[in-house]
């Protein structure tokens, strides 16, 4: 099989956007067309882009964009927050293995990025869509030297950073829902997972996973999440850097990280108000032990949601998940 | 090595309480008498208690007290925040393998407990002494349905638990030094160390580790951490049954676990403040950005020591490490 998928790569990469049709591919490898066909959309699965038509055959209109080292350092000049970087090609998740080095000692700036994750994980143990070349899927090692009280104020400042940097790369209009999902039109273009370790009141370490949906289209979405799941391309209709977008997280990151240490959650705070876009709009929260309706209004200053009940009462909400008539919480 | 062993357990608990002397043993063995003595040091290193003279020889005063899982449940008898427990002979750290199991699914209420650490952890990474048979080293895994903002408050109520445990068992002023040392006479009893992992602001878990200086002789503590720790036997002068200690803190961290679950953390505030030995006496902390000093006149709502410096303001502090003059926190 491998055979046949190198060899197909290069009779496509022989004639660049031409087509090559299924029945000289089919003479070549010495296979049926049906399995050329399957070769492709495991092509396509790992990022190439493939036109095919009945009449004329295949042409390859696109090679997936492997990171490289180079680039990103290129591209991450200036900046001081990350200290290395591990590129890999398909892992389980690159939770797993940050955390993995955080507990042997890796200090904070430690970035891991993967090109694929086999079982890329979400909130709340759900998985997460990580395809080949489309995405970007990568966790940071923080060691911020707070008490654990404060952790959830890291998740708000994440989620702050990644849509600041996510508009600084397309033009869209993206907005944060409550604690940490971005959203556009109403649809997750990207997930944040932060994993914390402490001992005592003591955060040992916090994993920052961020993934987002980059280059994905609508085939690499199981059909059930098309109505609330997005990607930059499926929404801006133009393929994105990945690069880019890990470049400008980390810029926007370490601008933030450093104006949290310095000034605390305040400016944070203000600034995800800011982005926002399930503030003052009824919902229904289901928290760990009530599920209750309720208008959020902001945050407090531990990063706790402010909700303002029907009797005008407003309460903290520390943990729940929010669910709108319109959009869901899939990914 | 281990038939040598074997064979003077016999031959001591033959004739229990006599003197059997060191020549008899040596030909016994067909080992030297230095041999002999080794092997003694050894049985002494697992919980026997041997007096030597070095006319009369050796005699047997007591055996280890090895934890039994039918004793723990009669003991236990009635409680039902346990729900299974694993004794253990060595291990590295009963918090390594509670962490395991919890991240395998171990429900709330897995007790892992351990005849001997050979890798025992306390605070900040600092080894902690748990020579086999005479203490009790344990982990609990508990999920508690709270957000990780209220983590640092399960210390507290460890610490609370602990020792009023402890003084249910032993006629001894026990008090707390904050956040959760046991104090006697200003040295260390016991130590607590919560293991807290969290997804942003949701606690998975939580793993208790708890571990009480029972039956620790001065030999079992390097020279220098003698004027600075002590068991319940150095300070009381009597052998404790380890497994009242076990059943008396499942006890009291089942009836506080339900108080604060059901009232929050008002009453385990107030009982804390109580306990305390720390609060009202100048001190210096070292927290992670600075040192200073001041008088810790008690808890905030959220679990942080509240300290009034000499200006007469009044800080809360969510993590130090508190220096008295008088005692230091080895262990």
């Amino acid at each position: 099989m491998n055979l046949n998928y190198n060899r197909i790569i290069e009779l496509l990469e022989g004639q660049p956007e031409q087509y090559v049709s299924g029945e000289a591919l089919s003479r070549e490898l010495n296979i049926s067309r049906t399995a050329v066909w399957k070769q492709m959309k495991k092509l396509e699965s790992q990022g190439y882009r493939i036109e095919a038509s009945r009449r004329l055959g295949y042409r390859l209109m696109g090679k997936p964009s492997k990171l490289t080292l180079p680039e990103l350092l290129v591209k991450l000049e200036g900046t001081t927050l990350v200290r290395s970087i591990k590129l890999l090609d398909s892992v389980d998740s690159t939770q797993n293995i940050a955390q993995q080095m955080a507990e042997e000692g890796a200090p904070e700036g430690t970035l891991v990025i993967a090109d694929q994750q086999t079982n890329g994980r979400g909130r709340l143990g759900r998985s997460w869509v990580s395809p080949a070349g489309k995405g970007v899927w990568m966790s940071l090692v923080l060691r911020p030297g707070i008490p654990l009280q404060f952790a959830p104020q890291l998740t708000l400042l994440t989620a702050v950073a990644l849509c600041r940097a996510l508009k600084s790369v397309v033009p869209l209009e993206i907005g944060i829902k409550w604690p940490n999902d971005l959203l556009i039109g109403g649809k997750k273009i990207s997930g944040i997972l932060l994993e914390s370790t402490a001992e005592d009141e003591r955060l040992r370490y916090v994993i920052a996973g961020v993934g987002v949906s980059v280059n994905l289209e609508p085939e690499d979405y199981p059909k059930e999440l098309l109505d609330v799941a997005t990607s930059l391309l499926i929404a801006g209709g133009e393929h994105i850097d990945r690069g880019a977008v890990v470049a400008a997280f980390i810029r926007q990151l370490e601008h933030l990280y450093a104006v949290y240490q310095r000034e605390g959650f305040g400016p944070i705070r203000t600034l995800w108000e800011a982005l926002s876009v399930t503030l003052h709009k009824p919902t229904k929260l289901y928290a760990p032990t009530e599920v209750f309706e309720g208008t959020p209004i902001g945050l407090d200053e531990r990063g706790a949601l402010l909700v303002e009940k029907a009797d005008g009462s407003v309460v903290p909400v520390f943990s729940a998940e929010m669910r709108f008539p319109e959009a869901n919480s899939g990914g």
